[in-house]
């Protein structure tokens, strides 16, 4: 009997930024109050700008709850194992 | 009568990457138990990257304590305003 709505993700990568803020706004506006804004490597600065153009532009309301980062391990294709940066941006209503 | 240490600040550009890393060890060696690490636009994730060299290679014991994100106003060159997005992340030991 979880009442709480779940956390929807946005995972965050090469397609234009408007994409990623619609995906959020579509998440927000479809009843979750919380979104989790997931990018690894160079698409961590987009998450960030996703946020801000989310708080910006759309929900002066919308509150940063949690900022996560960390590191994943991944394969490249010559097989060496690369270190990516991580980031989790958790935002709510 | 101060007591504390102040926080320094390392604004994170276009450098490689292990100048600021440099400059952060630099600072924590020097005393300081906590560095501001700052970047705007795409220099966001090389400052999460700064971090994570930090806490996976030089400090286990590292603490990300705060992590601020923000939009500043920007002059271009052909005088429009730009809104670009910025971080701050503060970490101690």
């Amino acid at each position: 009997m979880e009442s709480r709505q779940l956390a929807t993700t946005v995972l965050v990568g090469k397609k234009p930024i408007m994409n990623y803020v619609l995906a959020c706004l579509a998440t927000i506006q479809s009843g979750s109050n919380e979104v989790v804004i997931k990018a690894r490597g160079r698409a961590i600065s987009r998450a960030v700008d996703v946020v801000q153009i989310l708080q910006n532009r759309f929900f002066k309301d919308l509150k940063v709850k949690d900022i996560k980062i960390g590191t994943e391990q991944v394969q490249s294709q010559t097989g060496q194992t690369l270190n990516v940066s991580t980031i989790e941006i958790t935002v709510s209503r």
